[in-house]
């Protein structure tokens, strides 16, 4: 059984982690340290997540492009904050086939600086304004440790960058992208996520304000899982980026950028899915039906096509597993791929025009007449996305703690962490000395609800806002 | 107007072909000299293309994966043949991040060695296979020369990969693709391809056979659109990958790889477009039609939002330039971007009823009833699709000589140069003289129809086999 070569969740997390993500068949590891290989099956989640969002950013204007993949150290360079972010982070082509470059580029760690570059071209007049592009690409950050997913020396990603005439047009998309993201989080992915803007110390190199969806994993330790930034005119500047207003005034445009990754998938794993395999909210599921036939008999491959048709009519996605190892086998398989319903049909069920369906969530089995299969498929792909967000829902908050004395911190330090929700004056040397002291990050500070009710954890001074501490992966 | 902007195609066709891709805003450059910047426009074509080859890989069995886009020199090195061919064009990277990296890795060139290297570990059955595995990616390969699409030293592309039980499948396999291709490209792209097979000598490093679509652009000059390879068991030897029969016997199974490239766009281009610009087959173009509004009045507006709806509903990608620039400024900038056809929509038009309509392909224009423009629409886009292709193929014929005599091929030395349909004994010697004498490189072997008919052209000795010679991108 392929459930016996995953670690238990409460016994190893980091290591139920990847047992899952390679025997579900996600990933593989590859000759080329810290670089993964996305399998089949982990590739079609994210083509899933990848349509629906990709699909959303259309809706609000925006168009792909295809940026080049280097970029030469000197444009890196144009703007100071940001490169010194990366650089320590960057892979560096040196040699191009047996000749070596007057200068070395990088393989881009992220794009800013490539459409920074190109807009100074294409940008001239309000008419031009705004500019809504997104890519789909795969970016390289050389990282130490790596994990599937979350941590990766290569990753798929998407990133929006936008150009406006106003402050307010730049700010608002900002927060449009924000709200994309937060929406498909909790409406795909079942993930109940926390939504709000990083200090100054976590915010990306070179924006002025970062945005953050935050997503509590099962063993209390955060995911930053999107991010939308507002740039001001920092890089607009560096670049000399101008249009002419309609006033034929010369003016510089502010600008945005916004992106998620394959970490999403790794997000969903480590919120859902349990010591059985992958659990799978059906709104993302490749397959949202596994029909499973005990015997490959006539009779019951009968049924297995006319649930086949029945199910393709409602575009229904589904696998059948028709391999002739056991029933038993095949069970634990659908369960370690995280199928959201299992339908297993068998000899007897069939003498009362019966099969019985499995809830991957719950584990629950009920026998259904065949007529009634459909119906309660569809009620049951519903009612699986809404438990596993309100069960995630419900672990999040019973991990959150509103904490008001500093040794209280400690008390995150546990197996299953979690976040502090607490009063912070807003100064860099409290947020430091939480992370020396505890190794607590700060994750955002909420948009709405963000009443102070006492003074800052660490120095007792003024608060001036709530925000979130948490360990982070 | 853009229109001027444009080289005409007799005059300088490669500065022709260099101008559309700009003026088209298919495409920019970037910083990153000898890579493009891929524009919405472009794109958004390319887009297309993706969407239409990915459902028919899929519907033929296949799944997408990612593997990295690095690969260790050691691993490149495993098959000889494969590195000697690639070794030269690729980008090194030594250093990650401050640090110099053990061993040197290169950008992916083609990504046969990442998937032999995968395919070791998860092939041990007959049962795993056949495997039938696709990747969207970009590769890298650095040329000295390049041009927009053509010749790119980063190249967004796909790479089939597939490994079979016997031989057999693995030739049918390599040739179900290679038809994937040629249906593709005649049916939405309107390009009347070759098919064939490549020589020895011109044949994919690695491969035992390479199949390969060529095209012939408008000047004559052949491209090689798409390529097809059987491999054999030169990778699986090289990789030691096995597996157990059904008579529990170990085998090593057999390859196959494919791939297709944004060249594609630029064969579109020098096939099918003129001097005022692009002109794109509607079964590819991002916007079957333009409407353009003469005037901003209302009663104009309303016809288009009234043909706005009815297109909508019969699902006819459009695009309505409601700018306040002049008509003769829209109706070039159409022509310029290759829609299909245009609709404008004028006071006068309005007074009885009407609209004219303008293709593209022959610019002729004709003054159509507002209720019947759908249904003219629905039959001119095929109208358009079938003369774009009946020109190419009309073009591509002309340009076809059939020639027995060696100094007769000195006549593709023209400006219009085109194939020559020749017979050959099959040597390399005489493939190679025909080169340095005439910088004719050998097409393709075409699979039917291959009736020899008279000695050699160069040596005169016994001709083994008809095919085509041509200058080449």
């Amino acid at each position: 059984m392929n459930n016996d070569k995953i670690t238990k969740r409460d016994v190893d997390f980091a290591k139920w982690y990847t047992d899952i993500c390679k025997v579900a068949d996600l990933v593989d590891y590859s000759s080329m340290k810290g670089s993964m290989i996305i399998r089949p099956y982990g590739y079609a989640i994210w083509e899933n997540m990848v349509s629906v969002l990709d699909k959303k950013f259309k809706e609000l204007g925006h168009m792909n492009v295809q940026m080049p993949m280097f970029i030469p150290e000197s444009l890196l360079q144009v703007e100071k904050n940001h490169v010194n972010g990366f650089v320590p982070e960057v892979a560096w082509v040196t040699h191009g086939g047996e000749n070596e470059l007057e200068e070395r580029i990088c393989v881009r760690p992220t794009s800013e600086v490539l459409f920074c570059d190109h807009f100074k071209k294409i940008i001239s007049s309000y008419r031009d304004l705004p500019i809504l592009y997104n890519q789909w690409c795969t970016i390289v950050r050389w990282e130490k440790t790596t994990r599937p997913f979350l941590r990766s020396r290569e990753i798929l990603w998407q990133e929006g960058h936008t150009m406006h005439e106003t402050e307010e047009e730049a700010r608002e998309e900002t927060l449009r992208m924000l709200k994309v993201y937060e929406d498909f989080q909790r409406e795909y992915l079942a993930m109940p996520v926390l939504v709000g803007k990083k200090t100054d110390k976590e915010k990306f190199a070179g924006a002025e304000e970062t945005y953050t969806i935050e997503a509590m994993m099962y063993n209390g330790v955060a995911l930053q899982n999107a991010t939308s930034h507002y740039f001001g005119q920092g890089f607009a500047k560096a670049f000399d980026i101008k249009y002419l207003d309609k006033n034929n005034e010369l003016k510089t445009p502010y600008q945005t950028s916004w992106g998620c990754t394959t970490r999403m998938i790794g997000g969903l794993i480590m919120t859902h899915s349990d010591d059985l395999g992958l659990v799978l909210p059906p709104m993302i599921a490749p397959y949202k039906i596994s029909i499973i036939p005990i015997k490959l008999e006539d009779d019951i491959l009968d049924v297995v096509n006319e649930l086949k048709k029945k199910l393709d009519k409602e575009n229904i996605t589904y696998i059948v597993d028709d391999s002739n190892k056991s029933a038993g086998y095949k069970f634990a398989n659908a369960e370690v791929k995280g199928y959201p319903i299992r339908i297993e049909i068998g000899k007897k069920d069939l003498q009362d025009k019966k099969v019985t369906l499995v809830r991957r969530d719950t584990l629950e089995k009920m026998q259904i007449d065949i007529n009634d299969c459909i119906n309660m498929i569809k009620k049951l792909l519903i009612d699986i996305q809404n438990n596993l967000y309100n069960r995630a829902l419900k672990r999040r908050e019973s991990l959150t703690y509103n904490l008001y004395k500093y040794d209280e911190l400690k008390s995150l330090l546990t197996a299953d962490g979690g976040f502090a929700y607490v009063n912070w004056c807003g100064n860099v040397e409290c947020e430091n000395k939480i992370k020396d002291d505890f190794g607590l990050k700060s994750r955002c500070i909420p948009l709405d609800d963000n009443k102070v009710d006492g003074p800052c954890i660490c120095c007792n001074k003024k608060a001036t806002t709530k925000i979130y501490f948490g360990k982070q992966y």
